[in-house]
């Protein structure tokens, strides 16, 4: 009932709060015998670092996993993995003029409205700093999934409006936002830099694409794989719409036009399908057909901002608020390995789940 | 592990295919005392029955639910409801040609891949016919909503890429399509009929309005009320998107145009909110702010079509496939009570969580 | 959170009162192509049927199964098994001067402190008829366990007192109690016609014997087979004790006498252990080791009787209660394939949940 | 379908090995606003740590929990609680030998079949240490039980065989072993003396007892309240056999003698029932009827003996173990504290369950 586990045969639970001393997950059901070190978190959780990248939030954190349980001498024993990462650099005093006002945009008023208290301090549990557990599950999912070959990629295709019209996967590769457009990136680095500059922020457009899926994941009715991926992606604070291949574009496509014709890999004689196109992104009838898992992820602008605002306190006092410090312009692109990340589980959850049946 | 139930306080769990003796759902955690009979369904399964509307499937059912266990001379008694509504006019022979032939955009060859298994007839399990289920399920969720006055509607608000302008909710309510736009509704009709004409189909979007929701539903951190909700809309075949509040138009909107400005209702002292703009959707951090959600759901054309297609068989043998008889040209205005109905549930089973709190 | 529902990756989900319409189950997560016809439920079904032995209920009920979905020409597909036995030999009316008297030793009363409101007829859902869908969700279950060679038997091996103290297996499978004492036997048929005489009622002890069970299942910490099997037991009605292996009287035994010694099978290199002796009942730290997995249930006097009782009105009025009608004098031997059905879903759900592992 | 979380309402979820750096508990769905500091937890965890009896292992732990989340300004916010006890005396050296050897009446053996791999250090998971993470759990359980005045009280009733006769509860409250016989305890120590000479050891019977329980606790049919008590008391380590109220001895009484009179309290006019005797544990129906719920647990002897046993290593060779060092002579009365907490654990979690309903 209450909502801090994802997840059936690979069950993470998180915890922790922006400013508390720790955040951390248990992972409970990975497999035995997977190598895995506190080292294999570095990397990913110094992409979804602040400072990582122009404009971001100053705030610094070493943001090292301490593993401490259910890996024994290099390698998963099967049980629960449950992993910390300490807060460090709080300066929590900043937030002492928010404990009674609530910040539009945030669920700061919310949380109160449905526990009557709350931690005002950077948002609580309510904090994008939530997602460094999301993050470090994302990397033992990935463990799981590497016999396989899953890939699973983020990129971004949108940026205060601005569209990446070409395709370019070699430079996505080479740039912090993992855009595929060289001239679309320069616009949108502008468009960031005005954001700053205005104390205002931006959203945009996030492309997600897992490949090497293997057919057969997913579960009728409920547990579709798009319906548990859309969860887990909806999940993530800042994150307010979420499509499937076509998306809304296959709203306005005719059923001849939508319809992903099925081909037999030349030479095969047995089943072995491939799709001339990838319409239903990789997924039909909630089952993954083996094709390119393609997600496109609406994120809202940070609504942290410097702007007046207007408000209320916890008294129904109405007041304007003027957010001191400096914040993330753009959720972008730090939140790109967290929505790695919630694939990874995801799929991982389903390729546990597959087992049981054939 | 399987994927056959949905929710937390209220659990529902469907069953049945759309060619075996019947279809329905086991409603467990509804409370006590909830007057309910088998006429309460009526209505709202006639809204989803084939042959209601132009250009729909042919195929007639009665829709009768058979109330089975946890009502007791008229009220629930706190144990699970099970209700069945039965399948008559199946025709199974229609689907003898399909036994062995996957029809492209359909689960037909994920099932197969899935299970090894599959019954062909009709889609099986993954026929639209599952729905009413969960249409039935919705009718209880609502009666326990009853009482503080939610309300949940569905518009189409485009199809076939002809959008919606006029918010006329009068008209809405006296068109089958829910169509708030009457000249918009004119077009859409001729797109239908076009459509129909040339053996094709059309998706569309529709709006999904919950009104007079408490503040405090939904929970932290996965299971966000977007996330509970947006899983349960996706669950749905043919839903290939879902976007809350400004959905993925946010994206393109500053942080100080898209924060949606706290005030208090004029004359209370205490806190009371109400929101200058709804951008949001009615939902902060995953959790009801009060204010009503807005949810935009993005609906596949139907992929039973006329046309001929590219496909294989379960051998791997390239064919061309011509599916005989008739199909509904559009899933609206059909679905539209399927996805009032998730809204519902998953509402509900949010309220009944919420008491565990407070 | 509500409680109709057991198990993880074979889940059932059960509903249904004595005098409603039908009792059900839907078993989700049945693994696809396992042979499954109506005629496979006749001879567990009959065995827990009233009047099958000395002394019991006369109600008589055909407790025929018909399957709803989940089989399709014969085989299971994957998709939910949902199931009915329709209530047929009702007889409410008999029921009528209990609307507002709650029966001691029965949940009357608790339902309703529960609830504020109880289907007072035949006990409701609190009634032993709901067993009936424990039995077929147990004939599943047997069936996915059947390529394992997994066995279970219930033997009766004490009742109203009365010991068995010779273990005649063969003798066992000849008598409707399955008592392996032929003396022993003699004396509880007596001891259940006394009783009957009296118009009062008996308990006794069950054993139940699993064999061919493979080694590795159940899971730590929580979900150990004992808590597994032990919560199945427990929530069948009138089960009030349940102990593994030498149970409470291993309490008495010194370690040195209690640790089973670990052989290997002669000639063999590899570790294939068999053990000296089975005061585990072939559980160890909550996991099976392969060998005989053996649980004795106590079960209380059924509440029934026709003596007169003092209890109270739903008023909290004081009153004397004497039943009329003809109640079972034991739950034995009607409860033996109940308690055989629960342990096999129990074990078929830990094999399915095994298979993620390795 | 891993096994590390119990609970619905109030999740529980634990990891940890006995030579990890700690063990933990996330504890998800504790109310708000409940008072809560690290220091509550001092006390209850000193009783269960070793060395606090005479005979019982030396290995010295501080056992100070670390609150990492959850809590804000000494108060719950709704939000998981999770917590840590750091490992500090491990002595990981001592357990080399057994590293490929597998000790009779351990988990050792079936970890390593189910797992493939096993942390051999004092048994990794399977460790008793795992029950120090239960023991912190019941006290967050307990703080939300005390506005009810909820008491859970665990007794040793029976040792070695030695069975306590008298109840002197003045007496109980000021022994280790809460042992509420004088003359019965004299004898229980000097069968913990003989059985540590003799490097061997005892087990014995724990009696819970938990009042001041609301009535209309437990769900129909298989969350029964016995069920699940029963559930949480066997995933205990040691525990193999487990009996509410008049237990295996009501399988000897007549119905007549086992059902409860209810009667009404003198002078009330409401329905406010108290029972004339209590066989039935406070339980009927799997529903508390708000008498003194009454459990009785088998503990069976702690399996690491000093004697020499036969077992085999991992490659199955034949051979005989002698176990060096210390280990508690008896599971009592270290294991009491747990107990009580698995109690409270799943009252609080029924508790918040019955919530939703009235």
């Amino acid at each position: 009932m209450p909502g801090n586990t994802l997840g059936e045969a690979l069950k993470i639970t998180t915890f922790g709060e922006s400013h508390g001393s720790a955040l951390g997950v248990v992972v409970d059901g990975c497999p035995p015998g997977i190598p895995l070190s506190e080292e294999d978190f570095l990397e990913p959780l110094s992409r979804r670092r602040p400072g990582s990248y122009l404009f971001s939030s100053p705030r610094q954190e070493e943001d090292r996993v301490e593993l401490l349980s259910g890996v024994f001498e290099g390698l998963t024993t099967g049980c629960p993995i449950a992993l910390i990462v300490r807060n460090r650099d709080q300066r929590s005093e900043h937030y002492e003029t928010l404990r009674e006002i609530f910040r539009p945009g945030h669920a700061d008023i919310t949380y109160f409205q449905k526990f009557g208290i709350r931690d005002h301090r950077g948002g609580g549990r309510a904090s994008s700093r939530e997602t460094v557990a999301r993050v470090a599950a994302g990397v033992i999912a990935g463990r799981i999934l590497e016999p396989l070959g899953v890939k699973v990629k983020a990129y971004t295709v949108e940026l205060a409006g601005i569209r990446a019209r070409e395709w370019d996967l070699g430079f996505a590769e080479q740039n912090p936002m993992r855009c595929p457009d060289r001239e679309a990136l320069v616009k949108m680095e502008a468009a960031l830099k005005k954001a700053y500059g205005e104390r205002d922020s931006v959203g945009g457009i996030v492309e997600l694409r897992a490949e090497n899926i293997p057919p057969g994941l997913g579960e009728p009715v409920f547990d579709k794989l798009e319906a548990d991926l859309g969860k887990a992606i909806l999940s993530v604070g800042a994150v307010k719409a979420v499509e499937f291949g076509a998306g809304f574009e296959a709203t306005r496509l005719l059923g001849s036009q939508n319809n992903d014709p099925i081909l037999n890999r030349p030479g095969v004689k047995a089943l072995d399908p491939v799709y001339a196109s990838n319409n239903s992104g990789g997924i039909l009838g909630g089952i993954s057909n083996g094709d390119t898992i393609v997600i496109r992820v609406g994120i809202k602008p940070i609504p942290s901002i410097g702007k007046p605002q207007k408000t209320v306190d916890i008294n129904g006092t109405a007041t304007e608020l003027i957010l001191k410090g400096r914040f993330d312009v753009c959720a972008i692109p730090r939140i790109l390995p967290v929505l790695e990340a919630m694939v990874l589980v995801v799929i991982a959850d389903h390729v546990l789940r597959q087992r049981r049946i054939r």
